[in-house]
């Protein structure tokens, strides 16, 4: 595959804000409060100004359980997050710094702890 | 940046569904049917039981007059695409074959041919 081109977009995001209905065995990232937290992160990219960074909706990327999820691309690395403070660290670490944020990182065969 | 993890997903493909409300300046990939158009990706994708291939919705991707658009990660080609025939022929060449589809695929750069 030919990927040597340039991309469009240096990092992009993507914040799962899937709703379902209450009391869906899954769950959704939308329970978890995502859409407030990708307008924060949209609203702090902008204010860090970082280049050629998008941040976008996306539907459901299958993996609820452990959500509210993100995957940033090109690099392919999947979040779970809560808070706006792990925001700021996905930010600071990861989009400025280039460091992945472990404490927050899915693993690929990741699932629920058993709760 | 450490990307040497498996990925999640070997193709995750994501396609803007925004919708703008009519006479929008900009458009909107809703305008030229993406909507059903990534419906019938969805289920082409399953019959052709592509492994760890992912369809998603995306809001804006920020290249409306260029739409409906798609971009597949992590090799991060953009397509525009108009018919079924578009997303076969992208199904087929890129998804099984490893083959960017040129005809189809958007440049960095490139903005809309003069109207």
């Amino acid at each position: 595959m030919d990927t040597a081109e340039r991309p469009y977009f240096r990092t992009h995001v993507f914040c799962c804000t899937n709703v379902r209905p209450p009391g869906h065995k899954r769950g959704c990232c939308a329970d978890g409060g995502s859409e407030k937290l990708r307008d924060y992160m949209k609203v702090r990219v902008k204010e860090l100004g970082l280049p050629a960074t998008r941040v976008n909706s996306a539907g459901c990327l299958d993996r609820c359980e452990l959500g509210p999820v993100m995957v940033i691309y090109p690099e392919g690395v999947w979040y779970g997050y809560r808070t706006r403070e792990d925001i700021d660290e996905i930010l600071e670490s990861h989009l400025v710094g280039g460091r992945p944020v472990e404490r927050l990182r899915l693993a690929p065969d990741q699932v629920p702890a058993a709760g």
